[in-house]
């Protein structure tokens, strides 16, 4: 595996918005912490209406960024999610306000273990506090109050991206008048805590790694972090989908080589996402976000009931799983209905039928969008919200 | 996670049967290099009978070893299948001659990696060829020849172990009377290739693995190694197992404690397995063997028609699966049973259910132990052993 050992990921100057919260009124972690003028870096598309009712959160997963509608300024690759945001798309920018910002632990501009603390002058590395998807919502909500928006039409997201939606309604259930938690869970189970853990000790393994301070000894934990993501690549996959995609398929060569070289193209396949990975994300931010994750328990808040979270709440609600997506299961989407349900909440659910494992939700499947869509203009027709 | 970084596994006096192999006719290996004049490490319990007739082959795991019936002599655990084979049990040692072989490419006693290349002086380290499934089982008809024995009243063994039990069949259907290929395939799927090539490139990431030349260096990759086990530990159970045995429990502690401490008690258990299993196993052979597993392909052997792998055996077939395996699916089983009807084997089939994963076939799972103390009993009749 070739990855580069010195390249430094440089987030000073992203092509996005930048904003200082925190100054007057600090953030009060989960853990205790409190911080203060902070930056929160994050993208938007579309416009505004007057009413300021037009307004969808789009809250990314674990190794997303604000850059969900437009080409990812490192990997020059398209944004994670603009085969569903934009122009004419289903969330249509000419029509509703996205904000999209990054996690607070993340590596694209807002404040992580990479940043520097203000009280030592050098980066944070593990001195930044542990933090929650709980932590990641209050930043959000100060971005909004920041933005002047009361209530949110809509928020949306998969994998951590929809824990941050169940987040939102349980934590502010006023403030959000649709939630898409899409193939995700209120809570993280043994086998999700399981893989980060693996990912997290590949990390911890890597001797670059320094205790968290590769930056001061300009190295980076490439090859440990390389590792997390291949362990973490194949549980957003379906079985089905790498048979398909690869099955027992040799690269480049007629016959295997007998030999540790990529003889299968599945294998040359995990090395170049290990690679492709490193260049853009942060050791520290892949162990914070990880845990955040694993820490999510909605349930565990509420005393074992998870329909306390949303008890009272107005919000109409969209659960999406995927048939094949064995990272969070339809059972666990399952589990949120039947909270919703116990609480007489308005919620839709569909299980979407596909092959393509959890990756299902960042890929082109009609199924889903036609979903997503029908529920998103209902929504936007109960909102007032003018076609 | 704490491993020792110097410990070094000495493997030349174990308390087992040693045998040099390949003097006079060199054992020729599917990658074209020949071996002749190497060390076989091998465990047996009970007596052959006079007739030969009762000899059972117990076919061992990745990750296993000749200790399948006795005290591991270096974790001081009861053997790897305890439950199993010994006096009155379901392989009955007072009954049978059980011979368990520690694999080629093995880091038990029998030549592999971390032995000493005659040609050089030094561990063969990376110099060692690449092996396959049908080396294992050459070796171990080799290893008959020496013994004697013609005929195998039975050949067993779940996982690698199994496929080694449907290599038997496909070289030397003349020698196995009755085969139990147990929680396996007849091919590596690619989802297994990419969990393998995880593992590899952990142990291939941790500097101390010297391009495979640790020993030379008096250093082991016990950090990478470690990883590797993790990863793949987490595929041998099921999630409901995971959930069962840890769920979100935490580990000696009231609260998480917002670090990256094993606050779960299921990070606590996998950084152990990870520990553990660096002192008795070599980071080197975990690659010989997981690329024999990665390699192993009946099918593609005979031309996709894996029937014709089968076809005139007269052994009679016992095939097992799980219900809970997502590392070997019943599916594979299915088709390993599908290309013996095709060929009118005598095959029994059966899906056990449980919920306990891969790791299923070497537990105390009633159903199973019925089911293969019936079939071992209705076979040992059939050879005409008494009982």
């Amino acid at each position: 595996m070739t990855v580069p050992e010195t390249l430094s990921i440089d987030t000073s100057a992203l092509p996005c918005h930048y904003v200082t919260l925190g100054a007057e009124d600090p953030l009060r972690l989960d853990c205790g912490t409190e911080l203060g003028d902070f930056t929160v870096a994050y993208q938007t598309y579309g416009e505004l209406n007057d009413e300021k009712s037009n307004a969808v959160l789009v809250c990314h997963a674990l190794t997303g960024d604000q850059f969900v509608g437009d080409t990812h300024p490192i990997t020059k690759k398209p944004g994670w999610w603009e085969v569903i945001v934009g122009p004419g798309k289903i969330i249509d920018t000419d029509r509703y306000y996205v904000i999209c910002p990054n996690v607070i632990g993340g590596c694209m501009g807002t404040i992580g273990p990479k940043e520097i603390n203000p009280a030592t002058g050098q980066p944070w590395g593990l001195d930044f506090p542990v933090i929650t998807i709980a932590d990641m919502v209050r930043v959000q909500a100060m971005l909004l109050d920041h933005l002047g928006i009361d209530s949110l039409f809509a928020a949306i997201g998969g994998s951590m991206g929809g824990m941050q939606v169940l987040e939102w309604v349980a934590s502010y259930p006023e403030r959000v008048f649709a939630a898409l938690p899409i193939a995700t869970a209120a809570r993280h189970s043994a086998q999700n805590i399981s893989f980060h853990e693996v990912g997290r000790q590949a990390i911890m393994a890597d001797p670059d790694w320094r205790n968290g301070d590769y930056r001061l000894h300009g190295v980076r934990p490439c090859r440990g972090l390389a590792v997390a993501r291949m362990a973490a690549h194949i549980t957003y996959l379906s079985e089905a989908a790498l048979t398909r995609k690869f099955g027992r398929r040799l690269q480049d060569r007629e016959a295997v080589t007998f030999g540790f070289d990529a003889d299968f193209q599945v294998e040359s396949y995990l090395r170049r996402q290990g690679g492709v990975f490193v260049e853009r994300f942060d050791a520290n931010s892949y162990l914070y976000i990880t845990r955040a994750m694993d820490y999510f328990d909605l349930e565990a808040r509420y005393d074992g009931v998870l329909a306390d979270a949303f008890r009272g709440a107005r919000t109409r609600f969209c659960v999406l799983s995927f048939t094949s997506d064995w990272c969070y299961p339809t059972e666990e989407s399952r589990r949120i209905v039947r909270a919703l349900n116990a609480v007489a909440a308005n919620v839709s659910f569909a299980e979407i039928v596909s092959d393509c494992g959890h990756d299902a939700f960042l890929l082109d499947e009609p199924e889903f969008h036609r979903v997503l869509a029908g529920f998103l203009d209902g929504a936007a027709d109960h909102r007032g919200l003018p076609r």
